[in-house]
This record gives structure tokens, C-alpha cells and sequence, in this order.
């Protein structure tokens, strides 16, 4: 395979942690900007589903290749998802 | 390491792949219906340059990793979430 970035292992790796750091951190921000508002209309619900039904997908695959960042950033968006779920169900419809 | 789940090799890369294909379209239900109401003031626009910086991170690392799955799905989350940016900077606050 053509090599189409050289950079060296330890760097790659510490940038697949700060990956994973930034995907853990992805919905932080709007459950906090829902919770503040106490306004999830314009979210998709699909959306919510897909992230928990990836984040079940991706737990299974990381506890496969025992992936320690993966496992981790997947039960942080787990969480932060399953809040942003129980907001859309529990929060009045505007 | 001690081994945590027995899963034959293939189809633990056929896991990742769903994995992959799920968060790929995490935001096309959410691009569906912000196009649908043009309305996205619940959306978080913190959230949308977090998913954008952790796939621009996420594309570094693939590239040095040579993951075809990975870079894939996330030049599809790229674009998504581009899209739902043009979206909270263009469509009128209600």
C-alpha cells in the first residue's frame, strides 16, 4: 500500500487518542446547550438511535480487539447520548 | 491481555465495518430534518466544530494508518456535518 503520510508511530498514536478524545467530548456541548434551553425540537431522534445503536456496535468491536480509547470514548458518548435520549423524551414539544 | 470476548477474527472486521457504516450516517437523520424545518436553534454549533476537528483528526490518523474504513466514513461525517454548519450559519433564528 502507497505510504501517504509519514509520521512516526508514537505520533500517530497519541493523534488516535486526541481522535478519540474529541469523539468522547462530541455531544458534551449540546447536552449542555439542551439542558440550558430545555429545547430538543430540533433534534433528530434518528440521530440519537444511530450514535446508541454505533456506540453498542463499537463496544462490542473494541472489547473484541481490546481497543482501551475505544472502549472508553464509546461509553462517554454512551452516556452523553442516553441523557440527550432521555431529554428529547422527557422535554415539553414547542 | 486477558481476553474478553471470543470473537473469530472475520467477523470482527465485519463489526467494525457496521460500526463504521453507522457512524458514517450518524447525521444524515439530523441533516433530513434540519433541511426539513429549517430550524436548527436547539442544535449546538459547539458540538458540530467539535465533530468537525475530531474528523479532520481522524482523517490524519487513517491516512497514517492506511484505514480505508476509517477514512471513508469519516470524509462522510465530514461532509454531513459541513452541511449542518451552512445550515445554523444560514438559516434565520426563530
Amino acid at each position: 500500500m502507497t505510504v501517504l503520510l509519514e509520521i512516526p508511530a508514537n505520533l500517530v498514536e497519541y493523534i488516535g487518542y486526541f481522535g478519540s478524545f474529541l469523539t468522547s467530548i462530541t455531544f458534551l456541548p449540546q447536552v449542555y446547550k439542551s439542558w440550558q434551553s430545555k429545547s430538543v425540537g430540533d433534534l433528530s431522534i434518528w440521530m440519537i438511535f444511530i450514535v446508541l445503536t454505533s456506540t453498542i456496535v463499537w463496544l462490542v468491536y473494541a472489547f473484541a480487539i481490546h481497543s482501551g480509547p475505544v472502549i472508553s470514548a464509546n461509553l462517554v458518548v454512551l452516556v452523553l447520548t442516553l441523557v440527550l435520549l432521555y431529554f428529547k423524551l422527557t422535554f415539553p414539544k414547542k
